[in-house]
């Protein structure tokens, strides 16, 4: 029963970093695009900002989905 | 089967851990967009204030990846 | 099998400060940021009370933290 | 088994404690920093209600932190 | 086995409790902060406003945290 118990703690891990990475960039995207919009001018500032924030969202969900194979290890 | 849970309990600390700092540090990120949209002049004092606020809102997430690896440690 | 059922405990004392503590510790950031845009002239008194407002933000986030690691000395 | 499901009351009560508490403050914090960019003349008054509203927010999370370590000591 | 999922019970009770309380309180303290920075003349009635709303906020959760007490006085 143990190994199908660790499936439940990967499939928590991986999926809730999903919400996590998957929003929280897609939040940082979709104001870049509302920033370009309204002044396109800016355009290479913004996605300067946006390229040195998509791993800063990322950082805590790809911890997540190391512990997920780590526990894929364990299994 | 104490192990399997255990792996329960590292899959929902790295889990929900994800959601706060991916989404948290996304908020940080995307008002640092909307800011520098609005004054692009503004845009160093802009970032100091970000690079401020990404670790003061990733350092409970972190703690509970910090947990992660105790809990994996554990099994 | 009781370690096992306090590792599930642990996972969800500290994904969720992560979840209270990340978002909330962010949406101050967010609006001094939104604060200094609008007025960058108000940035000190702004990062005062952010700086005010973080610590109060993760106080009950950090009893959470604390209680995970009394959790994990019960393990 | 007792121990370990006491165990799983014990971080459902701190961690969504913390979400409820911290969450609810940065509210509070969040909106006593939009009113002083838009009104900085009204910063005394604006940071009195804030720290009025700070102890009443955390009142209930903090019930739910005392009632975390009770089951701490049922352990 | 009954003692530790009463354990369980208690958690949710209170911890949810602590979720409507923290942030239904914090919303009524954030339109506070926002009616005054809009008409600070108006700020003794609006402040005599919050204090009736935060106990009719406050009158569910509580009675979900004394039925947490009640519960603790079952273990």
């Amino acid at each position: 029963m143990d190994v199908g118990l660790i499936g439940i703690g990967i499939g928590l891990a991986a999926g809730l970093a999903a919400i996590g990475g998957g929003i929280g960039v897609a939040l940082v995207i979709a104001n870049t695009l509302q920033g370009v919009t309204r002044q396109p001018e800016l355009r290479s500032s913004l996605q300067t900002i946006m390229f040195i924030g998509v791993p800063l969202v990322e950082a805590l969900p790809i911890f997540a989905i190391v512990l997920s194979f780590l526990l894929l290890g364990q299994m």
